[in-house]
């Protein structure tokens, strides 16, 4: 459905968005360990989501649930009365999975159907669960920052597929839930299929989706590496692809560093055959979006480089320094 | 909204809704405590829906998370793929906050609106989340006993108020979820108000909108006392209305015990002009259900009166030892 989205926003905002930001299951849980937050990354993920929406004024705690091992909650609302109203940039935050979520799905496989089977019923029920716990986690994270996050599970908001690509996907309530002045926090979920039962919904598919219908300035994916690389970062002589343009049919192409830079060009043809998804599904994913005229950035989180990307502050120009990877039209002019 | 509804349900189902459900704040909270579960209650009350909604069969357990202590994620499958699916009987489950989010909705005003208020704003995002939290441990319990229950957020599903009367409540987001065989698990939330902003959409308002248009056989209320009482049942000599006929018209009066047995007709008049809410109000929210046709019993949660009231027990004939409150039409034929 993205591809046939027109250049238009869809839906009516009295502000544009502004981003739309990936947080990667990578980058905010444990890889190695089950349903395990990364506290500390998704800690300073939301400080820098605070300062890049919230201009100015006094953090306001907006998460006033008990804490482990304290029978009292924390509220600190002195003052709070007499502050003047803040106007937020308008953010949409979607994160992944990570370490939640993919147990139940692929024990059961809920990504192939069949909910008619017990098992594929109970891990439906149970992949939510997991998935839900992880976006509670993150939207209190988020609004113990001040950034006032409202969880925004597609399920519930009757986002459905048919032959696993979306069907339905109503934007009415993450556009109330903007104008109203919060932040919708969506994540990957499992989601009810017209033909094949069930499904799962992932969050790059719905960041596509979301960027076709809400046109933001600009699309930021965090994720646990400095970008994309040519080959598995983990390799040694993995390069970095700092820039990759791409043409109005879709059709992309890694412009920086340049091919006689890295004399590599069969490593590349090589990537870019592969089968096993990784870079290449990365980049297609960015490209449909940068299609739109969406420049895409793709970068580390919690670092320097991600809270340039988050600010905007790419949009004019790339610093040498900054380090990722930026997807964008290759005649897009810079504004 | 619910008045002007028509007696045939408004939503089209391959098999009508059983019954509409709540689980009472006080029923499986502790009240005297902040954000604290009455675990032991909603161990029993997640038992008897079980009980009631799936005939036979093995318990599949649904929740597959990773329990306190352990690293393991306990999920007991074996001989599940084998198993004939079992058609369980549709239930809505509908929850109240109890000691969730009640203390960040008045430390802040949610309720009165002025989401502009930075200390509403917050206040806003400080209650979802605290009743998130209280939803999500409910879905987790009903789903440790097999009911492939799935959490139904009204903000997220788009519901909102206009000056505190629901003025959008799509119902095909619940629809969709029971004919994929779900338990839909809605909850008392914040929402978005059209003209004030925000305000507090309570359980019982949801279970009476939910009621005029899905149209249950049954309604149960369950609750941390037997029923309704003609004064606070903590009082000495307190009475259970057994019986309340409810009008054509709406009105409402007491059918068991009779004012003769009761010989207390002054004191029943005066409870029924207490302003403070309370009983009056308990039973006007049931009236109005008991109008559209629907049987409604509030009853003590986790009790052998509870489970009757729950399997539909109580439809033909209300045995002598049962203790609860019935509300229903005067002249409703006993099927």
């Amino acid at each position: 459905m993205a591809s046939n989205a027109s250049h238009a926003a869809d839906v009516t905002l009295s502000k544009p968005i502004r981003c739309i930001v990936k947080l990667g299951g990578a980058a905010i849980t444990c890889k190695n360990e089950l349903e395990k937050i990364n506290e500390e990354n998704l800690q300073v993920v939301s400080s820098q989501l605070r300062q890049v929406m919230i201009s100015s004024g006094k953090v306001v705690g907006m998460d006033w649930s008990k804490r482990p091992g304290s029978s009292e909650i924390y509220c600190d609302i002195d003052g709070l009365e007499d502050q003047e109203s803040v106007d937020s940039n308008k953010f949409i935050v979607v994160h992944g999975a990570g370490s939640f979520g993919h147990f139940q799905a692929s024990k059961s496989g809920v990504h192939k159907g069949g909910l008619e089977q017990p098992l594929v019923r109970a891990g439906f029920v149970a992949t939510r669960i997991s998935v839900s716990t992880l976006n509670l986690e993150i939207v209190r994270a988020l609004a113990r920052e001040g950034i006032p996050s409202i969880a925004m599970p597609p399920f519930s908001c009757g986002w459905s597929t048919s032959g696993r690509n979306i069907a339905a996907a109503d934007m009415s309530v993450v556009t109330k839930t903007i104008e109203s002045g919060f932040i919708p926090v969506l994540h990957g979920d499992a989601v009810v299929d017209d033909l094949q039962g069930c499904t799962i919904l992932s969050g790059d598919v719905i960041i596509r989706h979301l960027a076709a219908h809400m046109k933001p300035e600009y699309v930021v994916f965090l994720t646990d590496v400095f970008g994309v690389y040519d080959r598995p970062p983990t390799e040694p002589n993995a390069i970095l692809l700092r820039e990759i343009a791409v043409g109005e049919d879709g059709n992309w192409s890694v412009t920086k560093p340049t091919l006689e830079d890295m004399n590599k060009q069969v490593e590349i043809t090589v990537a870019a055959h592969d089968t096993t998804g990784g870079m290449v599904t990365k980049i297609s994913e960015a490209a449909m979006i940068a299609k739109l005229g969406i420049d895409v950035y793709i970068v580390k989180a919690a670092t320097t480089h991600s809270l340039k990307a988050l600010g905007g502050e790419l949009r004019e120009n790339i610093p040498d320094d900054w380090l990722g990877t930026v997807v964008r039209l290759s005649n897009r002019k810079v504004q």
